[in-house]
């Protein structure tokens, strides 16, 4: 193993991250394998530690290399590992459970009561290798590239919200198109959604947003979303809302066009509380409102697997860069200015 | 059948309302038939019209019987009525479904998209004679007694609300202990909820709480129910939290003392809109929120006749008063003062 | 209206049928209404009354036209029908349910304790006219035809067996590829199943399945499909089995390629006894098996129109020749040596 | 720690075991905890091994200490043990999974695809000390005795079963008074179930049925099983069938008495293949049969737990006899002649 490599770091409580060429290489302990990283995307959370955002300035210890979306090789296991050898192709979950709190105890790591989050609590991915304990790494089908592989993460967000319920035949809206909402967009287009809505503020994102198999883009503060959803439903509203937006509005005018009965799936996250009308929008409609965060680990991973390899579900119109990664201030620049998809680095 | 019964009339836009001896007895249509009333409650709902608050302003035509919670004997059936005879004793189901729409057609009566309410569109049973459709009439199991049966539309508005999810072995909080909410304390005992707390502000209700076996009972705005809950759960919330109160700082806290993946069941109405850390409360937390209204027509009118029948729930305790029709006046201003349990008229 | 009707009616009580252009057109009670048959199918029932089968002997009372799935035009409706009007286009439910007992009155009329069926306990569809009840017709989408309307009962067959559980993302195995199958086939894969094992001992129905999307077909008895399904699913065998075949080795295969803790659902009818190794196919996997029969009224026929209308699904692959109907022993002969498909009569 | 220990060793391919107080203190592996036996009851798994029926010899490697319900002390732990410490109290787990296996990845690790059993794989619990991986250690609330510690295990598997779909409210037959039935009659009645029918063959098994308040008792193969339950549910049938006993007459007549759309639960592990009628029992009656086996890591452990703490469920009826370790020729015997209840014994 050499011992120094390339990767971006963030070194200092301010915007903005450095490149270097001459970071240690992560130690690997008895339940962990050394990853050599070929692909890493860049997440919304990677965002707020780049511009020291309030969240990051909570959580994170500098200096510390960041990122948490990738797909590499093993090349080195801790004694204990048992499931993976070198040379296996490998993913990463983000989510380090505790394995031992009621939620780890019942199916549920996924929201651990004691969870450490890679990239945030523990060193990331945007570097040439990363260390990960044995119970975050995905083995990558053979079938899937390591740019596919690197946002099997995110994928999986979109994924676990739009199966926590039934989609065949049934209408669907999504509020938010980033990279998450337009997955889901194409995993309820993969699943028998028999219309999608799909809602965004920004044309570019829209565009993907067909690609992915929406069947209706409105452009929200613009486009009568609600008259154009009820004229399209008997004037019953949809079956299914997602929302990936987190947006105040989008939630309010989601539970207008909610079918009684509906399911309401959130996954975006608001950053200030969020005014609803209850008995209308809850109570009498008898609507089924559900959190969902991360992935399930690891019955999402499969379900991401099945529907990639099978051929149902194509994501690489969500892919809307690949950088190598001493040129990630780029990357980070078109998010900024609303460049659609996932921006991906080759390090 | 005699031309005129005596019953308490909403006569004029104002509060207060008359009682009558010279009322016509209703016309009953081929799908109708009319029940001699033998015990009849009062609901929520006629405390608004009592009180000629916005709710009844909206709805109701002048003048009107009123009232919609009963239990009596069918004296008189139309021409297509095919389930009941004349001797049937029976108890009324408040809504009346249009049987066309899309909520009808699928097994969701209860959510009918074209609903019309017994007493507040149509004339109610705070009289002598009652005509209801065949659709909105139970037939009321020998062994219950018509004031029991009087209180089954409510007691099916707690059922419905309480088994919406799994309650054997679980832990639960109940916010609200009006007659609802007395009885899914009562109804969450009997299904195996393991641990059971609840919420109100009256020191009389919990009182009664108690004898519906709550295990812990807590006066809200005075004890402690964050730290006290938490603590008798590992610190971890319950499993199950059920408003019946309709309070936005009771619906707040709920969400404080839910367990990560647990359900929240909302039934109580709030007035106003409410405000929620949605982040916190539900999608972090992957909360199951559920709005629950009137009844299952007819699971669960099923499932209290068996709950009741086999003395694993007794609501005796819930009834608070029983009057003679005519003294309506001293019923509606016990209410007012915060008597609790259920007042019964008999006309 | 003309007092007369051509059609196909079951005489006497021996093998075949008469076509008459002298049969009486139906009355039509207060809830009914006649429609005037564009298309009309033969179903697996209307073989078994045509051979004059034991099923038949047992119910059918002589002369009766049969014939249970189709579409037409309404032309006249009782005093009582609320929803339809003449010139409307609908299609027909088979199922005439009692709307009293416990199963009609919790939301599963298709399992009616006292059912009645048309084309078996009243007079069918194989004619110009047919007269059924309100509660019987399901309004046909314009954008469909009046062949696929004829063929929508049977795919409510198919859609309620596969949507009785997930589908997005797993892997099914079908057993049977009748006209049912088939169209189960283009359900699951509409639905995002991953992949689709498509079983029957016709190679012609094989060819059909294929183009209903299975992604691997197999003769039974001739391919090994044991083998075959476990190598494609890691050794653990398929998320689903779904039997349209009633088949008892099918049955018994299908447990032999299911997951632990996967799905069984059980639609094709069995004519005797099956024995089944309950501890391996069902205890120890954890199998959860359902059976499954007719439609959810109205929920599959929502479900059904939806998945048409979008595109996402196709059926017309499943007609297997269309006949006018004085042409019907062609038709019968067809089906006797195993063609592929359902045959329509135009009346 | 003291060298040897006291303990029922399997020595001989032969019907017996032998009592031996100088077997060797299990090794203690770093996944590993060494426990101090205080109770531990007998399985019908341990009759079959005391037997040496065919079951047995198939799996078991002699000597060998056997017996896998227990409860006692923590008394020392490998390295990596992180959740338990010298001095804890537990009840074991007896079911070893591999932890990397589709089934455990996926929240099912009490189905895995690579299970090992302790008393059948691994040395068992029937003396002084047993080793067990810190997976299969349950944390034993401070107010249940050891005694009733041992039999969570037991407990458990009626618990999965009967809480493996809704109970309150709803009418329940269960077959097979063993042990673990006796507990599913107990935990079904804590749970709110309406009418309890519980059939055996041992009359004094069905005294203890009683005891666990089963509402009606039946006599198997003497009482009219069928025509009580009909009479005494409408003619309908039980909402839910639960098997515990695995024979294939109360199997077939189980499916006579379950109702429309009922759930019907397999525990009792048929020791040949069963007869099923397939088309009544199944398919026309969409009935919903899963298997149940074991308990689900650690879900149902919560549930019994907080089951026997709140005091809603008493499993002390359930004790047929507690009898030194010495004395397990007695227990046996006891066990042979149909004595109900379990049979614990203090080493």
């Amino acid at each position: 193993m050499i011992g120094v490599m390339k990767g971006i770091i963030k070194e200092k409580p301010e915007v903005g991250a450095a490149y270097r060429d001459n970071l240690p290489v992560p130690e690997v302990r008895d339940n962990e394998m050394l990853v050599r990283v070929k692909a890493t995307a860049i997440c919304g959370t990677d965002m707020h530690i780049y511009n020291w955002e309030k969240y990051a300035q909570e959580r994170l210890k500098l200096p510390m290399v960041f990122g948490h979306e990738f797909a590499g090789d093993v090349v080195k296991v801790g004694s204990m590992v048992k499931n993976f050898k070198i040379g296996d192709r490998v993913a990463g979950e983000t989510h380090i459970p505790c394995n031992i709190c009621y939620q780890c105890q019942t199916g549920n790591k996924h929201i651990c009561e004691d969870m450490k989050i890679i990239g945030v609590h523990t060193p990331g991915s945007f570097a040439e290798y990363i260390s990960i304990p044995e119970d975050c790494a995905w083995r990558l089908d053979d079938s899937l590239s390591y740019e596919t592989g690197s946002i099997l993460e995110p994928m999986g967000v979109a994924v676990h919200g739009v199966l926590s319920g039934e989609i065949g035949g049934k209408t669907i809206a999504i509020y938010g198109c980033g990279p998450i909402g337009l997955m889901a967009v194409g995993t309820a287009a993969a699943c028998g959604a028999s219309q999608i809505f799909a809602m965004d503020v920004f044309e570019k994102k829209l565009e993907v947003a067909k690609k992915m198999r929406a069947d209706v883009v409105l452009k929200s503060g613009q486009d009568d979303v609600v008259k154009t959803v009820l004229d399209a439903t008997y004037g019953r509203g949809v079956d299914v809302v997602l929302d990936y937006s987190g947006n105040a509005k989008a939630i309010q005018e989601g539970f207008k066009i909610l079918q009684k009965g509906g399911r309401f799936t959130m996954v975006g996250l608001p950053n200030s509380p969020v005014e609803l009308d209850l008995s209308e929008s809850i109570i009498y409609k008898e609507a089924h409102v559900n959190g969902s965060t991360g992935r399930l680990m690891y019955e999402t991973w499969w379900q991401c697997s099945e529907l990639l390899k099978s051929g149902k579900l194509d994501i690489k119109p969500v892919i809307g860069g690949i950088y190598p990664i001493k040129d990630y201030e780029k990357a980070f620049e078109a998010l900024k200015n609303g460049a659609p998809g996932k921006m991906i680095f080759i390090p």
